[in-house]
């Protein structure tokens, strides 16, 4: 397949419900992370290959290392920061991210900073080596991202790259600064979808063949787990949704709650309470985007005043 | 089955990773949710049954009612409170929740509040309802808990009891505000190991039967999920951790990396990386109790420096 929609995906994974990531999934194709094969479709600042290899090693750096850690922001205002992300921002002495997850953080961090390296869209696996050459270099450095760094996000990356310097993550005492999730952000402004065992799914075969997804939605849709579909639908994979749909239409019944968050704690938020029967109808609609998350109640999933609700159980044990 | 390890199960479950709630496991047989049928073997100071009725409606109060509101405290310690967390519980007139969680919260803010209705380890139902009632008689009123409100927590069961009572979640203008989650504190511990597809599974089978945990953990373990085990193990059932890690290994490697959080945050916060092959022989250790998360690595899932990675695919489209 096609890598120039890569980054761009991996970008948004991390910020549906929350971050201000894609503000216009029609530009996803002008990121090209395949710039060796046609270098003039990119229009990222930060230029990176599949060609490209990581430059520097560990060996490279005579300084003692500093220190790194990846920083979730959470749902992408700064109220929904933990105080120990704010904390770990304002004793970086660099701060990485992409050029909007960057504009989320309180400009009395940024402006504390000695210095912040934001890229635009594309360039995740570039930016992340040179929040780790910074590092390594003698600085403290924060790479961040919005959501929770273990949610299709940059930790693992991060510790990859680490590897192939030959570094290792204790000599850069390497952190994580856990946040919010999208599934918890966008779980919270539906109500109560997500109170018992759950999944969560991307639906971006860049990283993931599709079959795979395919078939790890068969799985859980079988079975009474609520889904959080990531990256539901971009221009380059459209058909993907679709599948979706038609996957967890073989195991849950057409009225299955559904809620859709479109840019939760953006501007352009919007909220939508649908049907597993109805979600298909809007994948060609404005709503369904790389900013937006799916979450598909199981069985038990009801509709009270405008909230979602997946009972524990209670009712079984107690009367009220 | 028995209830009486009820709502101590409940309780401990959102508060993994993160929050002191159980201290000891075996005070759990103390708890006597269903303290109609035994109810000298209560230790909870707010007793509840089984056979008890919600006793007040919407009807019954006179006042506008207030505003009720869900916090989640995140991993248990004040600095993993969201700034949004700390604002809605400055702004509660009252704050309901379990002792041990309300001890999380800064005092300035406890200080500030008008009244604190706390309970120990036992009656969510009950201190869900009587949080409600304070509402319904005008005040605004913040039900806390740690982690995030909509995993394993009391978001879903606020507004199955608001319904129950004829009141409305518009009318009480009620809201989630989210929390870092178990699950995302206990993979930041472990490093990367939750970054692609992932579920979240309780082995409590208290409010869900143990042939449904059984066949949801066979469908995830057989796709490529990294799997969040909350409440693995309790005295009144042990051997669903044993049947847990019977399916687990029927599909996946016994050398699969996992990963073993215990009192995250607390004082006794303790961390082991081990195999799949390893996890049940921790079963009858202090490691894995109710405070603990176990977060199961997919067959990528590999350990680097006392790090869990769990490569996102990366690796397969660029060079690092």
């Amino acid at each position: 397949m096609s890598t120039d929609d890569t980054t761009t995906e991996t970008d948004a994974s991390t910020s549906n419900c929350g971050a201000a990531s894609t503000t216009d999934s029609s530009s996803e194709s002008t990121c090209g992370a395949s710039s060796s094969t046609d270098s003039s479709s990119s229009s990222c600042g930060a230029s990176e290959s599949t060609e490209e290899k990581v430059g520097s090693t560990a060996d490279d750096f005579d300084a003692d290392p500093g220190k790194l850690t990846a920083v979730g922001l959470g749902p992408g205002q700064p109220e929904g920061m933990t105080e120990r992300a704010k904390a770990a921002l304002a004793d970086a002495e660099h701060i990485v991210g992409y050029t909007t997850y960057i504009d989320l953080i309180p400009d009395d961090i940024t402006d504390d900073a000695e210095d912040i390296y934001d890229t635009p869209m594309c360039g995740e696996v570039s930016r992340t080596e040179e929040a780790i050459d910074r590092a390594l270099a003698g600085n403290d450095v924060a790479i961040v991202g919005s959501g929770d760094p273990n949610v299709y996000a940059l930790a693992g990356l991060a510790l990859e790259i680490v590897e192939s310097k030959g570094a290792t993550a204790s000599a850069l005492d390497f952190e994580v600064v856990p946040g919010v999730p999208a599934a918890q952000s966008c779980g919270a402004r539906l109500g109560a979808p997500l109170v018992n065992d759950s999944v969560s799914v991307s639906l971006s075969d860049h990283l993931t063949p599709m079959p795979e997804i395919e078939s790890r939605l068969h799985a859980v849709a079988g079975e009474g787990f609520t889904i959080s579909i990531y990256n539901p639908w971009s221009r380059k994979r459209r058909e993907n949704f679709q599948k979706a749909c038609e996957i967890l239409l073989a195991h849950r019944d057409a009225d299955t709650p559904v809620g859709i968050v479109h840019g939760a704690g953006r501007e352009d938020e919007e909220i939508e309470l649908t049907t597993l029967g109805e979600l298909e109808s809007y994948g060609e609609t404005d709503l369904v985007d790389m900013t937006t998350t799916v979450v598909v109640g199981n069985e038990d999933t009801y509709v009270f005043d405008d909230r979602m609700v997946t009972p524990r159980g209670y009712e079984t044990k107690y009367d009220y």
